[in-house]
This record gives C-alpha cells, structure tokens and sequence, in this order.
C-alpha cells in the first residue's frame, strides 16, 4: 500500500509539473511575464504587489493578479482590483498552496494578451508553496523582519531555487532584534548570489531598486 | 480513483485521531497538562515557551517541549535546554504539520511523570496543523501583530476549536497598523467569547495574565 501512495503521489506531481510548462508556453505566447510571489502570512505579498502596481501604472504597465487563498475571502483581490487591475481569486478549498492546474483555471479568466505581468500571490505559507511548480518565470519571497533572523534555517526549501528575495519591513528594524549577517549568511548558503531587496512597502524604500530589477524584464509590448 | 484517494485520507484521518486519543489518556496518566502551540513563522512561539519556561522554573514546575520543525535544525530546542527543560526535536521532513503517531513517537523520549506541563510547538504555519489533532488538553494560536489584523478573516480555519489565543508583539502596536477592533471581531465570529491575551514577550508586558490562566490548570504533583 505503501507502494501505492507513492505511486499516486508521482503521478499528481508530473501532471503538475506538465500543466506548469503549458502555462509557461502560454505566459511566452503573450508576451507576459510572471512571477510566483510566496512568504509567511502577512509578510506583506498584498503590500508589494500594491506598491509595485502604483508605481507602473503611470506607465502604462499592465498587471494582472492571481490571489491564492486558503478560505473564499476576497480581502487581497478586492484591493488590487481597487487599485485598477484585473484580479482573480482562487480559493484552495482549505489546502496549503497553489498548483499549476489551479493556475492554468485562473488564465481562462484573465484578458493575458493584455498583461504584460502577472502576479501569482500564492498561499501564506513557507512550506507547501515550495514543492509545486506554477509555470512563472520567476520565484519570489518575501521575508518579513518581525518573523526574525532565523527563518532561512528552519524553512530552507523555500529559498531554494528564488530568482529574488524581498526583505520587507525594514522600518521596523530599529524596534526589533534583527541579525542582518545571520539571516543573509543562512540565505547565501541555500542559493549562493542570490538578488535581494530590503524594501520597506510603508516607507516605499528601497522599491526603485526592485522596480529597476522588474522592468528590465518586462516584454516591450507593440 | 478518486474514491479511492477519498478512502486512504480517511483511513489516515481516523488513524491519528485513534493515536490522538492515546496520547491524550499518557497526558491523563502522567498527571501532564499538555498544550497544542500553533502560529505562522515567527510569531514568537519559542518565545513564549521560554517566557512561561523563565516564569514558573522557579516555582518548580517542570515543563517539557516537543519541538516540531519541517528541517533538521535544533535552533529551537537548543533554546529550551539552554532553559533547562527537556526538548525532544520532531523533524517532520518537510511536512507542514506535526500528527500524533509523531507526538506518541517523542512521548516516548520524554520523563512524562516528571513533566508538569508539555507545550508541542508545532510548525509554523497557519493551514495545516488545523486539520490534525494531537491529543493535548488545549490548543493555542499566537497571533503577531505585525502580521497584520486581518488573519482570522484570511485563516479561519486555525481559530476555530481554540482554547486561548495570544496576541504578541504588542510592543509594536505604535509602528503598524492594526485595527485591534477590527481584528477581534474576526475571531469572535469564529469563536465567540475565546480568551485571549494580548502580550509582549519581549517586554514581559501581559504575561501575567497569561500565567494566572495557565496556573489554574496545572496539576498539584505529589
């Protein structure tokens, strides 16, 4: 029976991974770029996104949102599309993370040729969200500080194989025991080189770096 | 199939709660009363523990820790002996949650008859400890300020079935905005008339309060 359970377990995971790719070919199709935005609870994913939509729209960038919830609220999705872009909510039935065939049910529901990033705001959580390839062309987290230094340490595999760290919340470094060097030495050891932004979404320091980041990686749409 | 998968969840769900129940009947035996302890990362669960371990070694309370962690670090059960109570580590592999064949499994490592109160801090994450019961007399949920006020609304989930909910890190309450009204209506929904205590384990602010409940339910050793 053993034998079994691991059978199915493989079986959903390639189905997984193969609806991941045909919605990386679908993102390529229409010129979007996509990224896959995991963290803790309240780390600030809804912040980010938010900062990082009022500082395109000027331009005429647009963005579209995926907002993965545990539980059919709409608390995310209502402010981003408050904010003037499309957003759609895929509520996970109580599971801890989103898949690519969650994913791909979203893309039906999106104008896709028109956006040219898509936010996939995952599940708030730093375990689940590791295991399931979505199709983005890049991983993102959020650290927050008040989750402390140590967090690289106890959840390794979501730092494994990030494109981008966020470090937010750094206004609230001068009220908090924060180790920069412990945390960014855990960081380094798990994904050598990798690109970090210590970003406050309440100040707005430190956002002009990432969107320098982002916007070399925004397709020229005609 | 897919009956199929629906048969193998319950045989697993009955499984625990089987072994729930006999971990329950060891805490009964040994005099124990034992906490269920869940939170997002960085909530400040070991912090507490060590707040309440700090508070009552004095009065000679022995308290044991079962420490749950989805790596194989040690940073939190080398915190708890350093305090000079027994930790056994449970490294789940990966997994987002403890169970209770895990539980009975470092029960067995654990002087039970020596041990006053057991707190399991399970892993940080506010989905799937949920859905698992341990067997411990009650289940606790530490809230974090900076997480922001709208958890219960988004983790509904976490809230129902608790016995007590902490409120920490109100020491930053000056530093972010959190709509404590707002926050308490949403667990009250779910759990009308929860006790809840609102505290600072960095500054020791509340703590008495919550030590005056928990003392209460401690059992007299011979």
């Amino acid at each position: 029976m053993s034998e079994n359970r691991i059978k199915i377990v493989e079986k959903v995971m390639n189905a997984n991974d193969r609806i991941a790719s045909q919605n990386r070919q679908r993102f390529d199709a229409s010129n979007t770029y996509s990224i896959n935005l995991m963290a803790s609870p309240g780390a600030g994913k809804t912040s980010f996104i938010l900062a990082t939509i009022h500082a395109l729209i000027d331009q005429g960038v647009q963005i579209g949102v995926i907002e993965g919830d545990t539980a059919p609220v709409t608390i995310d999705s209502d402010k981003i599309a408050a904010a003037g872009m499309p957003a759609i909510q895929v509520n996970t039935g109580g599971q801890c993370h989103l898949d690519a065939p969650m994913i791909e049910g979203a893309l039906d529901q999106l104008p896709l040729d028109e956006i040219d990033l898509l936010v996939v705001e995952n599940v708030g959580n730093l375990i689940c969200p590791a295991a399931f390839e979505l199709g983005t062309h890049s991983k993102i987290v959020i650290a927050s500080i008040p989750e402390g230094d140590d967090k690289p340490y106890k959840y390794p595999n979501i730092y494994r194989g990030l494109d981008v760290l966020i470090i937010n919340k750094i206004d609230l470094l001068p009220y908090i025991d924060f180790d920069m060097d412990y945390f960014r030495q855990g960081v380094e050891i798990l994904n050598p080189g990798l690109v970090t932004f210590p970003v406050s979404c309440k100040t707005g320091e430190g956002i002009q770096d990432w969107l320098t980041w982002l916007t070399k990686r925004l397709p020229v749409k005609k």
